[in-house]
């Protein structure tokens, strides 16, 4: 039987200790904790490292502290528009979905266009309606409401800034990218990817981040790793960060380790490109590189304790 | 000085000889070679690659032969929905939008979001209000109704298929993936990448093909290539097709030929992904790989004359 592994990550960006409540960082370790411990029990037993990270980027949509899902922040207009993406390393198939509303677990639309559809990225009302035919549950505006996210938005849209989760009005966020993404390698041998996001505070123009766009924020590969991203998502569009990682490995040898190292801290340092990302690779070796101040993240390994934790070292 | 070029490509598909007029023979191989010239003029001039693909993509998305801009295939609802992608090889600037309607001239909607907004990708009628904001060319629905493209749509609707710009109704077209693209290397050595599409014929659900995606469809890099692609996009997203080559390029020490052939004759092959794309590299080699039947494609170097073909050698 081989190893299998699962890492998650609730976001990177400017997280300080000093600026969090003993409180609130027990709500996101205990989160990051049952999100992994879902996704280790579906490898444990055999399943799939697809089932495993569709269960754990869910349970992170449904918990409102994540920028995702339930806790997506607010755009320009006063609505949640959200972004995601699931890849199968084992055949390259993927699903990703952009700018949706409503969609109370926008992971499982994204597998839906991956396995119901002809295509592999949908967008707006047209994803919307697809969810709709495949009888992906609907929430009406409110199931999105939080009074954080709000206070953010109205504070955001006073100013006229458009945020990346951040959070003027509050002293326990700093600059924020929010998002959540599992990656995991199960029995078999397979890997799969998958990232989940509201996007930006106050966000217009339908903009569209890393997350959705498979090799930009979410890539998986069988012969190489799965990579899920979280940070300035223009940057990682533009330096097609997670396809980057496994080309690293695949056309030049590297280890994940070298290849995660190369990617976060010096060509997207040297681009201004903040953030950080998850990595699983064949073997079920775990990276979890970040060049901001702190990742809420996690991982599993068969053979190793869970370990957490959201600080820099 | 340096070397400089620009190749062009109007679509890959199923183009038969034995299925074309010589009288469309000749208004594609003239359209390619007008944008050709438009493209040429501004490098050989000293400008910069990035106005001659914005040129070239411009020219090819105002002739109605084409599926881009004025000649873009109606979707499921009747109406134009287009996509298109710029990048700048120099810095690794881009900007992308999906699902534009009414926008003239999407490729310069595209460059107006790599240059005068702060993201990368807007999609629907978010990108369309920045457009307005921006003051881009906006045209009624009736500039983009053509007799051909409503005809395949009315074909398309009443067999409920969802077609990659196939014309059942007409001989003169099989199946072929619409799609304009331009790259060119300039006198100082900057490569830029541009690609519009207006999708398939029938399509539904807001489905966002390669083509805006940087990457997949359409990627630059001064160190490497400029590529844009055009084919079964679903195929060229999984594989990250354009940064592939720059990978093999970068990492495996590849020449452009080396790298175009094996992803669009092998790996593409293998996943069953149809099409083709034109790269330009840093020295002005340019490659036009296809493994369809046809692509409308033209390059003109600047010690070499005009070259323009459609069909395979």
């Amino acid at each position: 039987m081989k190893n299998h592994g699962i890492a998650v990550h609730g976001g990177a960006g400017t997280i300080l200790k000093s600026a969090m409540t003993p409180q609130k960082e027990k709500d996101y370790m205990d989160a990051i904790e049952d999100a992994l411990v879902t996704g280790d029990k579906i490898l444990s037993l055999g399943g799939t490292s697809l089932d495993a990270v569709e269960a754990a980027v869910k349970y992170m949509e449904d918990f409102p502290l994540f920028n995702a899902g339930r806790g997506s922040v607010f755009t320009h207009d006063g609505k949640h528009e959200m972004d995601a993406c699931i890849m199968n390393g084992k055949d390259l198939t993927a699903g990703s979905i952009a700018g949706v509303k409503n969609i109370r677990n926008p992971i499982q639309l994204a597998r839906a266009v991956m396995e119901k559809s002809e295509h592999v990225f949908l967008a707006n009302s047209g994803a919307v309606a697809f969810a709709k035919e495949q009888n992906i549950p609907i929430e009406p505006d409110e199931y999105f409401f939080t009074q954080q996210r709000y206070d953010q938005y109205k504070a955001a849209k006073n100013t006229d800034q458009i945020v990346l989760d951040h959070t003027p009005v509050s002293v326990i966020e700093g600059k924020k990218f929010g998002t959540v993404g599992a990656v995991a390698l199960d029995q078999n041998g397979n890997i799969a990817a998958a990232t989940s996001t509201g996007g930006m505070t106050n966000k217009r123009w339908g903009r569209i981040g890393d997350s959705p766009i498979v090799g930009a924020g979410t890539y998986a590969n069988n012969k190489t790793c799965g990579i899920s991203c979280t940070g300035y998502g223009e940057f990682f569009i533009r330096a097609v960060v997670a396809y980057d990682i496994s080309c690293l490995m695949e056309y030049k040898n590297l280890s994940l380790k070298q290849a995660c190292d190369f990617v976060v801290q010096n060509k997207l340092v040297k681009m201004g490109g903040e953030g950080g990302l998850i990595a699983i690779d064949f073997n079920g070796n775990i990276e979890m590189p970040f060049n901001s101040e702190g990742m809420y993240r996690g991982m599993k390994k068969s053979n190793t304790p869970l370990y957490i934790d959201i600080y820099k070292d």
